[in-house]
């Protein structure tokens, strides 16, 4: 008998069939001898919707009340799941996040979770009950309601699954695990059975939309093991787990793409110091992720500084650095959205060597330019015109051998 | 400077335009110098989308359940609202029913309110803040989220005036005030300028919907003065208040009517002592408001009951009804919906006589057969075949010389 806590998405609960379906397969999963945890987005659209709403009334609404408004859409998921549990005898109960004991820091609309009492939780399961916990959502201290940005609820199936010592989190998506890259794009791209954290956060953060970054930061530094399965077709999935020597002889796991970033360049900057630390004081100040910072070898005393940032949070950003920039002087700040980042990703990369030049040079006889390269110690990324995005991720897929085991 | 509390309904925040009216009409009153708490219901529809979400799933959906999904209608409201008055450069904060301190007891879809710690509220207000609260909602003292039943956020307005000692509680509806009876039925229905808690009381218990009963006796027992306005004019509307001299010189001040009751006959009982307690001791279990209570005169050791409840609340009362009237030797249970009850009401009755046979001789003239009869001091109410209910207002309307002030 284990304790599982199973996380579904929007598309998992997106109909009034689709929740009893998930009702199913949480009682089986019961039924098996396990006591489950079941954490829930809202239903698919739903958040989509409100966000609607909110825009129609102001262009930037109040992130209090946009915590607000969008807390209620996981709240309507884990009623209803709750109530098609108990119709087939299950007996369940919805917790909201303050019920769950979620408390976060007061950043709304990307809060971060601080602690989890599981306290009321662990007692209901302790009854006899499955309990649903709603997704993306916490409180905090002072009694705000606060959600955790988008994939969220991935984010409180792990932080749940940790506060518990569940002996799985699995995730439930509308894939059937990670894949060696996005199958839609490469028809030979196959599923891992295991990846390791790093990798999974790489893959996570360069936009491989399968589980949430924070999620799998998470799962790293509390060591949950998490799988990723289909909500829809009884398959084995994928688990996310402690980096083991198999891993480390594989040198590329997976090729990653991202289309929603924005290359920000501001040009003109006088070329002495503390000039970039004030710009990205400035930026840090807004919260924003920023990343790919690249600044030019200085002539005539100025450079340019470019980095990319989520293309959702230009809007927020762009006065802020527009501001920063007149600060330190600097003549422009011109912006690219037209970009795509393109990135290979292995534990094994660290023991071995020449698989940047590798990539380049997959990229270069294909005829794509890079604009922006950044690595870390398993993964390399570059910035390629977005046209170029599908073509570059099947050159690296074979390139790199990544449809043989 | 007054502190106002004002509630709008589900039609007049049906929609995004209706919202940022709401707020106009918010900031005019604030503008004024007033201090303003403002609740509202959800967008109207939106409770019975989310009631028809949960019969999908269940025929009787588990209670809790039900109001941990509908009270996610009023906090989208709530949000909204706020965003707008924000937009609009005035402060607005939005607080849920557990963050305006409204403590209910456990009866989930029909919670009574036990208290009210406007603590948080006051503070917001003190601040400068408009304060929205969301209506129809509470929370038991374990935690767990409430609703206060159909029209409840009348209910929350009317607690939060009285905990806040507001100088009115001003109730926003899509009628301009209360009239001496349905405009729809009579077109000489006449508008009236005030009207006493006990009236008013009579009036909503007896089906028109202008105002919630449990709020009507909640604004009487604390003394608060509740404007019945209209949220689409700017018009006066009526004060709902302490009975005054001016109040009994008027015999019958309005009309009722209510076509949502059912009669339910328990036939031939066992004429005995503490058979009908048992029966009624049973359905009171159920919280279910039972009405117009008629015992037959005993013929040969046996008799009748019969009695009205609200016709939404039969699928849950009926079982409880035929088993025990199984258990006290009753031979059958009969229901009659096609009925409706037709009132006259008026503080004027207590230092009038004669009035109940005016109106049983008003129906007559008419041809309305009067199916059950019941008095209190200042109203009397008869039910009759429910074809015959808006002949039988307008002649009462008539009879009684309502259409002159």
């Amino acid at each position: 008998m284990s304790l599982i806590v199973q996380k579904y998405g929007g598309t998992s609960v997106g109909n009034v069939d689709r929740i009893k379906n998930v009702a199913s397969r949480v009682a089986k999963t019961k039924a098996e001898g396990n006591d489950v945890v079941v954490v829930v987005s809202a239903m698919s659209g739903e958040t989509d919707k409100l966000i609607g709403l909110a825009n129609q009334i102001s262009e930037r609404p109040d992130e209090r009340e946009m915590d607000m408004l969008l807390s209620t859409g996981e709240r309507v998921t884990i009623a209803l799941l709750a109530m098609a549990l108990n119709e087939m005898g299950v007996p369940a109960v919805s917790f909201t996040g303050r019920q769950s004991g979620i408390i976060t820091d007061s950043a709304h609309t990307r809060a971060r979770i601080k602690s989890i009492d599981g306290g009321r939780i662990s007692q209901a399961v302790k009854a006899g009950k499955v309990v649903i916990v709603a997704g993306f959502q916490g409180i905090t201290e002072d009694s705000n309601v606060t959600t955790l940005g988008r994939g969220g609820s991935d984010l409180t199936a792990v932080a749940v699954a940790a506060a518990l010592k569940a002996d799985f989190c699995d995730i439930y998506t509308d894939v059937d695990g990670v894949y060696t890259t996005d199958p839609n794009i490469v028809q030979k791209a196959r599923k891992l059975d295991k990846i390791s954290y790093d990798e999974m956060l790489e893959m996570a953060s360069l936009g491989a939309k399968v589980l949430q970054t924070r999620s799998v930061e998470f799962a790293k530094k509390y060591d949950v093991p998490v799988r990723v399965l289909s909500s829809f077709h009884d398959v084995p999935g994928t688990l996310v787990t402690k980096e083991d020597s198999s891993m480390e002889k594989v040198v590329v796991s997976g090729v990653a793409y991202d289309k929603n970033q924005a290359k920000i360049t501001v040009a003109d900057v006088p070329d002495k110091p503390g000039v970039a630390a004030k710009l990205f004081n400035t930026i840090s100040g807004s919260k924003i992720i920023v990343d790919m910072i690249i600044q030019n070898i200085g002539r005539d005393g100025i450079t340019d500084i470019s980095f990319t940032v989520p293309k959702s949070d230009l809007k927020t950003i762009l006065p802020v650095i527009k501001s920063a920039a007149k600060e330190i002087g600097a003549a422009d700040v011109v912006v690219n959205e037209d970009i795509s980042k393109v990135s290979i990703i292995g534990v094994g990369m660290r023991s071995h060597s020449g698989v940047a030049a590798k990539m380049f040079n997959a990229l270069a006889a294909d005829g794509v330019n890079i604009m922006m390269i950044s690595t870390s110690e398993i993964k390399v990324s570059c910035v390629i015109e977005q046209k170029y995005t599908e073509l570059a991720v099947r050159a690296l897929h074979d390139a790199f051998g990544l449809d043989k085991a």
